[in-house]
């Protein structure tokens, strides 16, 4: 008999249900369902363009409303199709997105006292009020704790877990005060659907914890309470109300409670697996193994690979975390990623196109890349540093900004654009060169995500510049297939699930198109590949030293060359 | 009685003609006629982007429906004026802008074989096509004649007189055979008017001699047969058919011939002043005299000084060019310039201003100056290489190309645009502390030209970034001007004109609006100057090495302190 796994993808502004078959490998029906509250489910403070928060209401909602919803897609796809024959549930969420709570596992916004108080919200991941905070714990851990940053890429970010904390207790004692606990949410929507909230035994993600947590076993979970207390005394107390204890998505959190299975249209008692960051679910439902890396190419990306705990693993300068079993069991899932990549494309086609090139954003970036596309590699004369919103791997440095450089009088929109592009494959280059440098070696790259799935004039420039095949996975909606194969392992073989992620993997992932790079334009972004990472170092690095003379110069020289060499290939062809 | 000079100024697009009432000092009348062929009067060649040519002809048609036409308006304007009490005649022209003309001194391009022949015609200003010509020259200057680079700022150009020629010689070897000798436009037009048109006995102007063609009396005049040889044995011949001797513009080159008093309904008999080239004339019209810097801003930048010959002057390095005479008898002329100001402000609002700013370009740029001028200096985190056409003055490089840095994810097109204004005045400062370094004394800046007429919000910024007060010019056509004041004194006091150019310029020019520097914007700038040098020298020299790592961070904080403080002042208001 058919069996079916539910993926449930948490997104910023989202909620995503599929329904994908266990035996074909098809994704049967799924449904998305937008955060009713906040402007597009985010709370902002107009003061402070750092602060964005989130309602944990809206995640129920919409969950209710998109399972359901994509059930009935399911019956209409396929009349065979059975809602009790659903096995499993997973769940992937953003993060690192903590929220206060009651010694009840309730959420503090939901306590008449806090309503309507943003600092009782989710902190959403892309909450970057606490950058003094995240200063002062990689402070305290370069002198106290190195071993602590050697896992996280030497920076612990604003955008983590205890930083978003202490921020809270810096600038919200009350809701400080009145909380017993804080939560992810990867980790309190599958407490809610076992029944299961009260914080002292809920499950907790090792994903989450891992990556934004400080937590590893090597050093006994979470960060020493001496070391929390140095901060503030109160974070030192706070340890004894979080865990000891963080899991892999394999494992069940638990199983679908009754109250839930009724308003989900689901059978009470189906295996729950514990939660994970949509990210690295991405990379599962991409078909991540030894060896391959994932590019979760959305408004940022995040890179992901393995590599078996066996091997051994040296820590990698810059990247942004080493995590037994945050991907995969078994093995080191390490994460990289660029803190803007679509969003650079959106923020120069919003702010800096004219309206010749189309009348609205999609218009114009379809001649932006029409134009671009006739150029070749280096013609438009430019270079890009794509830090626009800082850069996550391998600087780990929110204090950066864009640049641009090459323009003349004669520069045109299109191909600035072509230079942005270009600059963030640059920049997924760098990290791949990166990683292997230290020991783990890329032999392919799936690509997945918004960019990925719409983008073939990207893929083409990626896999010019890096000098490798981009394969695409085969489904678009990869962090929901990831978590319906951690429900149909959680659910294991004897309920019609699998036993390993792996045998899950084969049954459900694949890639489609593949795009094989130019060797010709490959040669031509060596050489600008190298006055992109001279750039990147002068700018970014505080040990380069050096001369810039050559900069302008040598991209000056390749545009007249490779102008030249257009004209001629065109004249030689009539 | 009263008198009055004609002033003619052969501009890239156009000829203005100007009557100027020398007793009260009041322009009377003017009149602008476009030249007639070309593009805009320009003859480009769409294969290269470098070519740009013009037509002899049309400087004549133009200039006689010019003059003719500010006749007219000067009766309408006055009834008593009376056209024969117009006592001289003063030329200014673009330059270097050569042409090759035959013994007789008919421009080849009237010639039949060679109608049509771009490089028969005048090789404007603006062409580059003799980029490699000129790096020869330069490289042979440095090994031989090291004194030729000294007082031109150690870079010949492609602009210039030398490279054009030599660079007609290798491309078009007939039109070079068929010359006999090559004649700037602005000894051209006073020898038609003056009928002496024979290229071995017509006046040559000091301006055009000295800071284009390595003219100086120290070395004998032109450069050396030996040197001119070297490049190219048959420039040594074409030596002897040059000059040898060139003199300024207080000088008559000559009287109006009866043809062309007829032709423009004047007396003939009257003088005409030797020609030079518009910004020399300019500056005169504005009232440079020692310690006054004339800037004229239009889509590039000229600057000029004079210091008195007597006094002795060092040579500036990455100074234009320094000449005896080119701009006021007895005073050494100083000229410095940047490639592209206004040029950058029009690229950048055609090719990358939304039309959320407005439907046109005129609208985009009231928009984007009413939004910039809202911030703060430096509110915007951003920093500008104003180098989109090279830099002419300090560093003398047109391989050079434009950067912008700062840019995050929320930066708007208005803050760029006022990055764009602050990087020009970053760059004009840097040419006044290069002046002053070398013992010329800066004690006042007027400007002119037409960002100055009609861009207070630009020249705001320039007294806040230069901490100077930044006067207009009374006058909006000081090149005209300038070249009436030389008409009125190569005509004499006997005639009812000036013996000094001092007395003229006294009579007829003046400043009007001062724009006073803000003290708190200066202190904000000074930092940001600091980097703007620090970018400055390592992208634009070749002897600066060390480290840029604080470039970004120093931006984005002087970013949110100045965020702060405008957000703090408003708050404090209400």
């Amino acid at each position: 008999m058919k069996t079916y796994s539910l993926g449930l993808d948490f997104g910023t502004n989202s909620c995503r249900s599929l329904i994908v078959d266990l035996d074909s490998g098809q994704e049967l029906a799924s449904q998305v369902v937008p955060y009713p509250s906040g402007q597009e489910g985010m709370f902002l403070n107009p003061k402070d363009p750092n602060v964005a928060r989130q309602n944990a209401e809206d995640y129920l909602f919409s969950m209710r409303k998109s399972v359901r919803s994509a059930i009935d897609r399911a019956k209409e796809a396929d009349s065979s199709f059975d809602s009790t024959r659903i096995i499993g549930i997973g769940i992937d969420t953003t993060g690192s997105s903590p929220m206060p709570v009651n010694e009840e596992g309730l959420p503090l916004s939901q306590i008449s006292e806090f309503k309507g108080n943003l600092d009782a919200m989710v902190w959403l991941w892309k909450d970057h009020s606490s950058f003094a905070e995240a200063a002062q714990i990689t402070d305290l851990a370069a002198k106290k704790r190195p071993h602590f940053l050697a896992k996280i890429g030497g920076i612990y970010s604003s955008e983590w877990f205890w930083s978003k904390i202490l921020h809270c207790k810096n600038v919200a004692p009350a809701v400080f005060k009145a909380t017993y606990s804080f939560v992810e949410i990867c980790d309190y929507i599958p407490a809610v659907l076992s029944g299961n909230t009260k914080p002292d035994f809920l499950i907790r993600s090792i994903c989450a914890a891992g990556h934004k947590a400080l937590y590893n076993e090597m050093w006994g979970g979470l960060p020493d309470k001496e070391f929390l207390s140095a901060l503030d005394p109160d974070l030192g107390d706070l340890r004894d109300r979080l865990y000891t204890k963080a899991v892999s998505s394999n494992q069940p959190a638990g199983l679908l409670c009754r109250k839930w299975a009724h308003e989900l249209g689901l059978e009470s008692g189906i295996a729950i697996a514990v939660g994970a960051f949509d990210a690295h679910m991405g990379a599962v439902g991409t078909g991540v193994k030894e060896g391959t890396l994932v590019k979760i190419l959305g408004t940022s990306t995040c890179d992901i690979m393995v590599s078996p705990r066996d091997k051994g693993l040296a820590d990698i300068p810059g990247v942004c975390g080493i995590v037994d079993g945050s991907v995969l069991p078994g093995y080191l899932g390490i994460e990289a990623g660029q803190s803007a990549v679509g969003d650079i494309f959106s923020w120069f086609v919003h702010q800096l196109v004219p309206d010749s090139y189309g009348r609205t954003d999609d218009v114009k970036f379809k001649n932006l890349e029409k134009e671009a596309a006739r150029q070749k590699p280096g013609e438009h004369g430019l270079l890009v540093l794509d830090w626009n919103n800082g850069n996550r791997t391998i600087l780990v440095d929110v204090r950066l900004s864009g640049l641009l450089i090459g323009q003349t009088l004669q520069t045109q929109a299109h191909e600035i654009y072509r230079a942005l592009i270009e600059a963030t494959a640059f920049g997924a280059l760098t990290i791949i060169n990166r990683i292997e440098e230290y020991g783990v070696a890329v032999h392919e790259v799936i690509n997945c995500g918004g960019l990925a799935a719409k983008n073939p004039f990207l893929l083409q420039i990626y896999a010019d510049i890096t000098g490798r095949p981009m394969k695409v996975s085969q489904s678009d909606q990869t962090c929901a297939l990831g978590a319906a194969i951690f429900g149909a392992v959680a659910a294991g073989p004897e309920h019609g699930g699998f036993k390993t992620v792996k045998e899950a993997q084969q049954a459900v992932t694949g890639t489609k198109e593949v795009f094989q790079p130019d060797r010709n334009n490959h040669l031509v972004y060596k050489d600008m590949f190298k006055l992109y990472s001279q750039l990147h170092d002068a700018f970014g690095t505080s040990s380069w030293s050096g001369s810039l003379s050559n900069v302008m110069k040598d991209l000056i020289a390749l545009r007249e060359t490779q102008r030249y060499r257009r004209i001629h290939a065109r004249r030689t062809q009539t």
